[in-house]
């Protein structure tokens, strides 16, 4: 990833931030027959002192097969994205020279690939991905409501996917390089917008701001 | 990206539909150095009865020297993507036997790159872009509303990218392997979330179970 200096974000605590709110990942490998990539959650653990990405695949996804353990593979995780248009700039009124972009938030994780098939570890890394997520639910859902004798079929139908973590790069590409105005400008046209995705870029923007 | 029969979509009018709807992607391409991704915004055009994808990164980029024209690369499209509780089957409650699972729709184009050096050329793909995106603006901006001089030294500073396309696949993972109730039941449990990438899920999802 391309990453200008006044993009690159190096507040190590933000990006694992970003990983926690936008935990929908892509897993990038590359074999013989080439680049694969399969869409999973992942979530972050710190394990023996150093910092490791959990997920799951079916078994039957041949990416355990394909994909020997200590291959170097890459997660991509995405924050929100918007089309920024010069309409946004209070400089564009004035001068005319302003052309659109796109923002976007993005955490680019390398590291090496292990696969799971032991239960125990199937079973942790399952736990604590649902117990994550649950933590929005009004009656959060357990994997222990579940019949142990359904769920130990489930595990068996999955294989765990462990990432040791070799580096962490983060971009954030929210309009460092306007005028503070024209920061403004853009956070406000986001906000209005009242879609989603939007303010939530406004927001990531703002604390970008207010943090510089 | 391994995908299931049931999940996979082959409707091809619906993938590119996708495209529009979802137009920033990841540009991955393998070089000597490992996997690289990019983040960039495309379009689909007709170019001589076959389809291709434009898109255009900064001059300092160093992607268009090190892959070379020609080289086989992957882009992908996410839809939105949602955690689905177990608590949105009404199954869960007359027998316990759920599990949580994450829905979501990606659309995977492979194709060979090349880069565009010719202003002509670079000028037509920050225009369609542009169109593209002011279309839902208010008022929208046009290219030819900046002055001449900039947009001569603006283009001066990218280099476009061509993609011909040699495959698209989707997979709409829309809980497609659940009873019609239990599809029923997260299509309420995401559209009365009122969070937007979750309500487009659930729109996607109603349209899916309508056409079946």
């Amino acid at each position: 990833m391309y990453i200008p200096k006044h993009f690159q974000e190096l507040n190590k605590d933000k990006l694992i931030e970003l990983i926690g709110q936008y935990p929908f990942a892509s897993l990038i490998t590359h074999t013989a027959s080439g680049i694969e990539v399969n869409h999973l959650p992942f979530y972050l653990q710190k394990k023996e002192g150093e910092s490791a990405l959990f997920s799951h695949i079916a078994k039957a996804n041949p990416l355990w097969k394909t994909v020997p353990a200590g291959a170097e593979i890459l997660i991509v995780f995405n924050g929100p994205n918007a089309y920024i248009s010069p309409n946004y700039y209070p400089s564009k009124q004035e001068h005319g020279r302003a052309v659109p972009t796109w923002n976007y938030v993005a955490v680019h994780v390398k590291g090496t690939i292990k696969f799971l098939h032991n239960n125990e570890n199937k079973l942790a890394v399952v736990s604590a991905l649902t117990n994550l997520q649950e933590a929005h639910q009004p009656t959060p859902w357990s994997v222990s409501d579940a019949p142990s004798m359904y769920i130990e079929k489930m595990l068996s139908a999955i294989v765990g996917v462990e990432v040791e973590i070799t580096s962490i790069t983060g971009k954030w590409k929210v309009s460092q390089n306007q005028s503070l105005e024209n920061q403004q400008g853009v956070i406000n046209g986001l906000a209005t917008s009242g879609e989603m995705p939007l303010t939530d870029l406004a927001s990531i923007m703002t604390e970008a701001i207010s943090i510089d």
